[in-house]
């Protein structure tokens, strides 16, 4: 199957069976897999298990899996002292992108392999949870090596135990956006990894392409406006306002999906049982920038809506 | 004029004025000057100027942008913390790679503009010296403002001056590697910087692919290879045995340089003055690899020859 590349529309630059972002009919397909099909069932640890050897596993292979990334959730000391010197306003995404640089010093030029990648996926959360509660003002919490992926990175985060719903909830968001196709960020890391050097330098680029508002920064965006719109009552006004400032609408249209993003589709359940009011304002700024757009179509030109497009500053995300 | 884009041989990714890499007569060009009529005249900073300003300076912007390059030589806390704490071993690029990472987090997701990549290019020389002393246990030695960027980058690995010889040296070779068109390295650069990411991220990417023997790790592979053979007299020998390993010969053609690469030319007349030995030694191993080539050439057909390419592990470096 052939993917997008950024600015190289229509060429063909790999070939992968490992994930089918079939844009056209908003699915998402990990290994054959339907996304919708898995992202309430299997664990972030299955999912992982079908990426990295191409099948689901046994029990005895979930374990074995599990065991291993437990046993590789911690820092080494330089990550530690590297982090604990970082500014406590500093982004999470650069902070990842340091820590991960510094926790794979180690590995030097050694081939990417995987369990380069497997201790680089355990450590992640590590990293996210210690800052988040450094820049709290609160003592790192230790992995806890009985708690899968997903509940582990809840204990690390709030130092106690969350709900099974709210596990379940972190455990689908991860599988969700375990894997996309060659986007910006997986075309850099192979980009890297081109030159034949290490992992590190390969997961380095790809969160640095990651952090970027028109990759993986998109969300973040999203966030930020609903929080300044703050309540469904208030969204009319603000997207009028916004739109005077000629401000960028974050989070409407997709680069590749042309129909719904299944992502979102199961992400919006979750929100709606989690946060019934954050799911009432992002369904009321959805619901009314849809509204105004159609009235904007209705009256428009194909010409014009070229122009109101630029105008809106409306942008695709990946 | 189209570049060269890994994996994607004859699609023209982009279009540049700043530099020509011209392999088919053995040119590099920036800014439309010939590389070998700036290499022993022009100071980095004068070409830094070319790139950044698309002229060469008047003598007023001239001390203007060295003034503000070693004003901005420092590493803020968080990166000499983290510096400090990178294991004594660690090799230098991914030293490099985690400490720009960690001095770029102050510029969070600004827009990437002129005065980060100065900030950047100021500091890498510090990032490196200060790491080359403290592995060989010494104190690192700060910065001086009256110093250019190439003696000053001698004088901090040194902790003294070193002489114009020597400075005049490193300056060509930073001024001949400044820029390389839309290599590996620049080309991941590229890809991150379309997310509108930040200027941290964009390098450290870049660091990364760089890092990579088959881009800009050829260099250092070569220098190992030649510490292994040792001696002139030794040349014929080693490459006889290393053929019988079916190891790598590195430094041997180029993916984009069918002719001589214009910056080796003026690299070998350097190493030649400042240093006779090494000049013999590295002199005798290109002869010997080329007589033997062409033996091997003399005796082969073209089928055979490709079997003995891949046999011999020839690779095309950048």
């Amino acid at each position: 199957m052939s993917e997008y590349v950024p600015g190289l529309e229509g060429v063909v630059a790999a070939q992968t069976e490992i994930s089918l972002v079939d844009g056209a009919n908003g699915q998402l397909v990990y290994r054959g897999y339907v996304i919708a099909d898995l992202a309430q069932e299997m664990s972030f640890e299955e999912v992982a298990h079908l990426f990295w050897y191409g099948r689901l596993p046994t029990r005895a292979e979930l374990d074995g899996l599990a065991a291993q990334l437990s046993e590789s959730r911690g820092l080494s000391d330089a990550a530690s002292t590297a982090l604990d010197a970082l500014p406590k306003d500093a982004d999470p995404m650069d902070v990842l992108r340091s820590i991960v640089s510094v926790q794979g010093v180690r590995h030097k030029l050694e081939k990417p392999a995987l369990e380069q990648a497997l201790h680089a996926t355990a450590s992640f959360p590590t990293v996210l949870a210690h800052f988040q509660r450094r820049r709290h003002g609160l003592e790192p919490v230790k992995p806890r090596a009985d708690l899968g992926h997903a509940a582990n990175y809840l204990y690390m985060l709030n130092g106690k135990e969350s709900t099974p719903e709210l596990v379940r909830a972190l455990n689908t968001y991860l599988v969700l956006l375990a894997d996309h196709g060659m986007n910006a960020s997986t075309f850099t890391a192979r980009v890297i990894a081109s030159t034949d050097s290490d992992m590190a330098s390969c997961l380095v680029g790809a969160i640095g392409a990651l952090k970027g508002p028109a990759h993986g920064g998109a969300p973040s965006a999203v966030l930020e406006q609903l929080e300044q719109i703050g309540t469904a009552d208030n969204a009319e006004r603000w997207m009028r306002e916004a739109r005077k400032r000629k401000e960028r609408f974050m989070g409407f249209g997709h680069r590749v999906y042309r129909t719904y993003d299944p992502r979102a589709r199961i992400l919006k359940e979750l929100c709606a049982r989690l946060n019934p009011k954050f799911y009432e304002l992002a369904s009321k700024v959805e619901a009314d920038f849809k509204a105004a757009w159609e009235r904007l179509l209705a009256r428009t030109s194909p010409e014009e809506l070229a122009a109101a497009y630029k105008a809106m500053n409306i942008r695709d995300e990946d």
